[in-house]
C-alpha cells in the first residue's frame, strides 16, 4: 500500500521537500472529534528546529485543513491537511544532483525512480514530510486523550548523554508534552545540547534513542498474527527517516535475562489485573495487557555533515568526494520525538477502531 | 488483515497447538517454482527441538501440501501446507486454565476472546504455529536462492554467550544453513548449550539475539512510506512469538555514533556501487541499496519456567501462585532462527513481486 | 490480495478441483459463535448437484474444521475448513490439455501460469472451490441470523422461465432456505427443470438470474468511497464463476425511469425510517439505509456443452475443434444460489465488524 | 480501506462539495510518465455540465498538482491533485438540513456520521468529488495509451434513447474521446438531449446506460479469486454515485442464452488467439483473454428533481414534504462517462502494475 498505512484509520502521506505542499489524508476517524488547532500547532512547533542546534531552515508550518472538518469537528470523512513549503531555495537544484550523499536515499531513489525522482532537499524522502504526519497524528492524539489514552516520548539518550528513566508515567508524560526539548531531567537537556554543539563545531552530527510510553490503553487490543501491536507500531516507526531499531519493554536487554527475571508477575490492583514489572512493554502475544505500552527507537545521526565524504556519482558511476554545503541539522532526535508521538497515535487509533468499531473514538 | 500478511505474495497462518492441523496458505508465488521437499524437511528439522536443551515434545512435522503444487512445481495458485498435530496431550486441558502464566498470552487472550480461546498449549499463540510459517518460507527461500538471493541467520548471542561476527557472508550463510544449532563459531555452541543446561537445571530459561544477513538483493526495492523494507520485515518479525526488538545495520549502537562514523562511504566495486561499511544494513530511505541486508532480533527467554510465579486467576480475579508443570523449553532462540529465515524469505518474495511483477520469482 | 478478501472478517480460498483438498480460512470472526454442523451440511447440500439436471459427479462434501473452533464455538482465531476431493478421475488428465474450452479459463490460465496451472477439472478455477466458500459462509450466515439478519436467494429466472417476485421477504427467505431448488413459485421449478432437460437433450446448457434479499441490516453501514456496500458485494460476487452482471435495487431497469419514479419516498413506520419503494436496494451513497438489501446476478450458461466447438490449441497455436466429452452440468444457476448466499454473508460480516468492532457478531 | 483503492497503484479521494478543496492522491504510478495538462483539462471538461441539460453550477476545475510531478513527469511518488471549490453558495447551509432528500445519501450519512457530516451540497457524497477521480484517471489513462491500451465510453442509452452499437472499436474509441457528449451516432445526441429537456421541463430527471470498451489489454492479467478483473472494476464503478448495475460482455442478456450461443469460439488471427464473439467481455475466469474488455453500468436518474416528494425529517423523525429548490441536473449520465473512463484507467493501471511490476507503465 505504499504511502497509505492503516486498516480502519489510515493515513496517506504525500509531498516533497521543495514541492508546493506536503500533506496527509487521515481517513476513518470517527465523526464528532473536536479539532484543537492550538494543539496541532503546538505539536508542529515541537517538530520545528530550535536555536543553534538545528537547521537554519525555519518554516511556519502554517497548515490548512481542507476537508473532513466542519464547525471545528471531524465529519467522519477523510481529513486532508496541507502544509505549504515556504522557504524553498530551489535555485540550488536546477541540475539533478548525481553525487550520492552517503547514508541518504539518493542512490536508492535513483535505483527505484531512474532519475525521475525529485531530489531537491531529499524530495519525498525528506524528514520534512513528517510535519504532515505530525499534524495528522495530533488530531488522533487529542482524540485518544479524550478517551484517557496518553502518549509521551522523551529523548532517552542523545550524543551519549542519558536522560533519567520514566518514573511516574502520568506526570512525566504531561511534563514532556509541554517541553520543546523532551527530557525528563532538565540538566540532561543542557548536557545534550552541549554535546550536539560540540559535534556541530566539528562539522559532525549525533544520534540518540527515543522512548515512548502510552498509558490508558485497554487490554485485549491487537492480533496474534500478523497485526500484533508491536508489528503495527514498528511498521510505521521504521518509516520515520533515521529509525534503525525498535524495541518494546525490556527490548534487547531481555536477551540477557533469565525467564525468572524477564517474566512479569501478575497481581491485582483492586479489580484491575496489573504486572509488577513491565518487561513485556504492555503487550503479550501481540495484544495489549492493560499495562503501559513502552518502546524505544534508535535514531541515527543526521547523515548530512560538514566533512568531505567518499562517495560515487551514480550517473557517471565514478568515485568522487562530497564536499560539505547546504543546510545542516547536527541532530534530529529531539525533533523526531513528536513524530514518534504522532505515529503512535495514528496506529493506536487504527487498532482501537478495528477492535471497537468506527464510532469508538468519538 | 490479521492472519494474512503480504501484498503480492501473502501468507495466511492458521491452527492451534492442540488442534487437528496447523497450516499456512502462501498465495501469489510465481508458477513453475520447483518444490524441494528435502529442503522443506531440512528447515522443519532446524526448527524442531534438539536433545536435552529443548522440550520433550517431539513431532515429525510430517507436512502435506494439499493445493497449489502439481508435478513438483508451483501452479501459481495458493499453496496450502498442513501439518498435523500428532503428539497432543489434550487430556490435560479438559478444564479451561484460568491461571495466567506470566508473560504468556493467557490473560491477553482472555481479554480479546472472552474465554472462548483455545488455551491448550498456547492455542493459536503457540510457537508451534511457526512450523507452518517455516514450511511456507522454505518454498520462498528456495525460489529466492535460484535468483541468487541467500538468507542466513545465526544465534549471535544466547544466555550471554556471543557467537563470532559474520565474516565472509556467502560462506557463512552456506555453513549456517547446514547446521542444526546455528553458530558461526562451533565453540560458541558448546558454551551456549552449557549455559542453557545450567539455567534449565535451576528450572529457568534463557534468551538471546538472532542476526540475519541476506545477500544478492537487487538495489531499488522497497518504499519510502510506509512499506519500507524495515517496516515490512519488522512487521512479520514482531509477530514471531518472543521477539521484543528488531534493529537493522548498526541498530541501537548507531545512536551513540557520530554521523562521520555512522555514514557508509560509497565506492565502486568494478561497475557495482557498494559501501565500505554497512551501518545502514543494506537499506536507505526504506529501499535496498544492493548491500547485504543485516538485522537482529531480541528473543526473550521462554516464559515457561520451573519455578513458582506470582500471578492471578483471571476468572476469579484473585492472586495466586503458578506452580511449575508440563513441557519446557529452556531456550528457543536456536529454534527461532529458522523461523526468522522463513519470515524473511516470505517478505522478500513479496516486495520483489511488487517491484518486478508476479512472474519474477519463476 | 488475490485469494483473500475482507478487512476485518476475511476469507482465503485454496484448492483445485482434482487436488487433495479444497478449503477456506475465515479469519476475524468474533469468538463464541456456535457452529451448527447441520446448517453447514444443509448449505453444502444445496450446492450439490441434484438429479438429472446436474453433473453425475457426486461428492459427499464431508468437510472438516481443523482450526478456530473449540467445544462447538468459534475461538476468534482463523477457522479452517477442509473438504477432500473424493471422486477424482485424474487418470483422464495425465497429459496437459492444450485445447482451450471456449469461455472457460483454459486459455487465460495459460497466459497467466505459463503451463504450470493445474488444468484438471478446471483446477483452481473450478466451481468446485465454491463448496469451501459455502461452508465458510454458512458459519457467517448463522451468526448473522442470531443478530436478526437473514439472507435468501432465489432463481429469479432460468432458461427464460421466471419465478414470481419477492412478496413477504421474511417468509419468502425462510421458505427458500429450506428448498433444494430455490424458487418462490413451485410451478416455476417444474418449468425450469423441463427447460434445463430440454437443453441438455440437445447437448446444450442454460443460464439464469439469481436474486438475493437481506433483511435486518442496520442502517449506517458501508462507506461512500470506495468500500460501498455495492462495491464490497460486487467484488466477491464477480469472483463466483459464471457471474457476468450484478445489479442492486431496480438495477438496469432504473436507467429507463425518471427520477420521480426511481426515487424512494421516505416515511415513518412507527419510529423507524422506511421507504415506500426500494429501487435503491437498501443502499444510498454506498451505505445501508435499513431497508432490505436486494440485488441480482446474471449467471451465464455452463460453458461445457455436448456440441463440437471451434477453438484453438494454445500450445500449437492452431485452430481445432473441441469434441464433447466428460462431465456436464446443463445448468448451475440453481446450485450457485447458495454460493451467493454464502458470499453475501461473508461480506456483511466484514462490513459489520468494521463498523461495530470485532465482538459485534458474538 | 475506505477512501483508498488499489494495491500497487492506489487512489485516495478526499473533499466535500462545499469545502475548500476536493482532491486525489494517486500513488504507485511508475516514474517518468509525462503529464499532459491539456489532456487532463480535456477530460475535466468532459465531466463538466454543458448547456441547458445540466446544472447552472459552472466551475473551472482549475486543478493543481502539488506533489509527485517534476519537470512535467511523474517522479514515482504520490501525485496529489487539488481542485478548489470556487462556486460555493454556502450561505444556504448555515443550518443543518434535516429533511432527507429521497434516494440521496442524507439519511444514511446521518446514520453513519450522527449529524457531524458536511451536508452542504451532498458533502463527501457529492458527484463533485468525481472531478478529482477524473484528474487522477487522466494521468493513468494517458500512460495506458502510451502502452497501446485505449479506453472509451459512450452513452449507450439515455432517457430510453439508444445509441448505436460499437462497431470498429479503435475508431469509435478515438471519436468518443473527442466528444463532449459521448454518443457514436450523432443523431442520438439530439434525441437524448430533447428527451432530457422534456423531462427537465416537467421538473424531472432521467438516467441511462454507459458502455465502456478497452482495447489493447494483454492477456493473462487478473486473478481467479478474489481480485478478478470484473471484481476490481465493479468495486470502483459501484463507488461512482448513481451506478446501480455493472455487467460485462453479454451481461444480463447472457442469462437467456444457451451455452452454444453464449460461448465465444476461439480462433487464430495470424499468431494471435482471438474469439469470434465477445460475450465474455474480454475476461475468462477473472483474467483478461486479450479481447476487448466491454462492460456497461446502469446510471440512475438524478435524485434531485423539481417536484414535491414525500420524505422524513431525520432529526424530528416526522413525515414531511420536500419542496423543490436549488441546483438541478436533469441527467448526469453524459457527464458520468468520463468518470467511468477514469475509474477504468486507475484499476487497469493497478492490475497491470501488480502483474508486471512498478516500472511497467513507464
Amino acid at each position: 500500500m505504499k504511502n497509505t498505512f492503516g486498516n480502519s484509520v489510515a493515513v496517506t502521506l504525500f509531498g516533497e521537500s521543495h514541492g508546493e505542499y506536503i500533506g496527509a489524508v487521515i481517513d476513518g476517524l470517527a465523526p464528532g472529534i473536536a479539532i484543537d488547532h492550538g494543539y496541532i500547532a503546538h505539536m508542529l512547533t515541537q517538530r520545528r528546529p530550535v536555536g543553534k542546534i538545528s537547521t537554519p531552515r525555519q518554516e511556519k508550518d502554517a497548515y490548512q485543513i481542507v476537508s473532513g472538518v466542519l464547525n471545528g469537528k471531524t465529519t467522519g470523512t477523510p481529513i486532508t491537511i496541507l502544509i505549504p513549503n515556504e522557504n524553498v531555495q530551489s535555485g540550488d537544484y536546477t541540475q539533478m544532483q548525481t553525487v550520492a550523499r552517503p547514508s541518504h536515499a539518493d542512490y536508492t531513489a535513483q535505483c527505484k525512480y531512474h532519475g525521475f525522482q525529485d531530489a531537491r532537499g531529499g524530495g519525498h524522502f525528506s524528514g520534512r514530510i513528517t510535519a504532515a504526519l505530525v499534524a495528522a497524528g495530533a488530531i488522533c492524539r487529542a482524540a485518544l486523550a479524550h478517551k484517557g489514552i496518553y502518549i509521551g516520548t522523551h529523548v532517552k539518550k542523545c550524543a551519549g548523554v542519558p536522560d533519567r528513566e520514566f518514573l511516574d508515567l502520568a506526570s512525566d508524560i504531561q511534563a514532556l508534552n509541554e517541553k520543546l526539548f523532551a527530557v525528563l531531567d532538565d540538566s540532561a537537556q543542557t548536557a545534550m545540547q552541549d554535546a550536539i554543539l560540540a559535534a556541530a563545531a566539528e562539522g559532525d552530527s549525533v544520534g540518540g534513542v527515543l522512548e515512548t510510553a502510552v498509558i490508558g490503553m485497554p487490554a485485549g487490543v491487537g492480533e496474534p498474527w500478523f497485526d500484533t501491536i508491536e508489528s503495527m507500531l514498528s511498521h510505521i516507526l521504521f518509516a520515520i527517516p533515521a529509525v534503525k531499531g525498535v524495541e518494546f519493554g525490556a527490548g534487547f536487554s531481555i536477551a540477557d535475562m533469565r525467564g525468572s527475571k524477564a517474566n512479569d508477575p501478575l497481581t491485582m490492583d483492586q479489580d484491575r489485573v496489573v504486572s509488577t514489572t513491565n518487561n513485556s512493554g504492555g503487550i503479550n502475544g501481540g495484544i495489549t495487557n492493560g499495562m503501559p505500552i513502552v518502546f524505544r527507537t534508535a535514531i541515527k545521526p543526521t547523515p548530512t555533515i560538514f566533512k568531505p565524504q567518499n562517495t560515487i556519482d551514480f550517473q557517471a558511476l565514478t568515485r568522487t568526494v562530497l564536499e560539505p554545503k547546504g543546510r545542516h541539522d547536527p541532530a534530529i532526535v529531539h525533533r523526531a520525538r513528536v513524530v514518534q508521538d504522532a505515529a503512535t497515535a495514528i496506529v493506536l487509533s487504527d487498532v482501537l477502531a478495528m477492535r471497537y468499531g468506527t464510532d469508538w473514538l468519538k
